[in-house]
């Protein structure tokens, strides 16, 4: 009839693996801001990468000045800012990426939310358990001051409840312990999954 | 002061490359319903990850029924999801991998806001220009008859226009051409691009 082939063309998650040498996976970093989740997640990316994993730190800064640019901060635009990010991480796990997120995502139902939509067996969820005195004392970007001051509304930690991780795949405190010893301690259990790091 | 260090880790562009073993690309098939745009797509992916290039196809029911769930068909939400899908392709290729997109983008607009995001020496547009006469009679989706009847509103190459791009970097008519051929036709200038698929 026409001269479009009936055959159909497809790539299955065994042939990606193949190409990338590792599986896909979803590092999660939840935490208070200031905590240290966003360093982690850059010297993590860092370290794989040195390794020849195709990692990607997908950027909470970049998503909010690129696809979630049309977003406030309502509770209604966090929540859909929460689903985009679950949707764009289960893109990039589909094309085979081990995706490094970096969010302070107070809420287990967000968490949850994510870890749906990517599959429970594809996320491991990291709970960067910094004490918010030090949080607050390092204050880089003087979030802390302005939440004290009522200046920022709705501020986790301050004017805003943070819901722990009941059963974190991986807890670090980076007031205890260096980044270097956090990504070793990180790196061990992504050897368990199949990521090739020696 | 505290443990957190200060060093700034940065995986460039070129370390990315080095991973993979190719830069990142975006190739974009624009075209008329029943061109073969998904069929093209989904063949030139296989082909890739064949070759052991890192090649992703976006594909566009998956993107509607994920991220882009929350929108409609309005000439507004068709624009809203097109940007969205800019701005997913830009982070797949800041992650290094080759992205394969085949949507109708019926105007030039659309294709220059994609363009605009990515970097015009990241895309290649690839014109699948079939007849639509011959679209129309594959009418896999039976929306060219729909359209006739009027059931379909503004439907591209019957009620709505499409503007074919003025100097595609391909130019390919599934009926006069096997997929295979085409194929070759873009992996040509694919190798020019500096993808090994010897």
């Amino acid at each position: 009839m026409e001269n479009l082939e009936e055959h159909t063309y497809h790539v299955s998650h065994e042939q990606r693996r193949k190409v990338n040498g590792h599986p896909p996976l979803l590092i999660w970093f939840t935490g208070l801001s200031g905590s240290g989740k966003s360093t982690l997640a850059d010297a993590l990316e860092s370290y794989l990468i040195e390794k020849g994993i195709h990692a990607y730190h997908l950027d909470g800064d970049a998503i909010r000045m690129g696809l979630n640019s049309d977003l406030g901060f309502s509770e209604e635009d966090r929540t859909e800012n929460m689903r985009r990010i679950g949707e764009v991480a289960a893109l990039m796990l589909d094309a085979g990426l081990v995706v490094i997120a970096a969010f302070i995502s107070p809420l287990r139902s967000q968490r949850e939310l994510i870890r749906n939509k990517v599959g429970s067996n594809r996320m491991i969820e990291v709970f960067v358990n910094t004490p918010i005195e030090v949080c607050e004392a390092r204050d880089i970007k003087g979030y802390y001051a302005k939440a004290r001051k009522g200046e920022i509304a709705q501020f986790t930690g301050v004017s805003a409840p943070y819901e722990p991780p009941i059963q974190p795949d991986i807890e670090i405190d980076t007031s205890r312990q260096s980044i270097k010893a956090s990504i070793g301690q990180i790196s061990l259990l992504l050897a368990a999954q199949g990521l090739k790091l020696s």
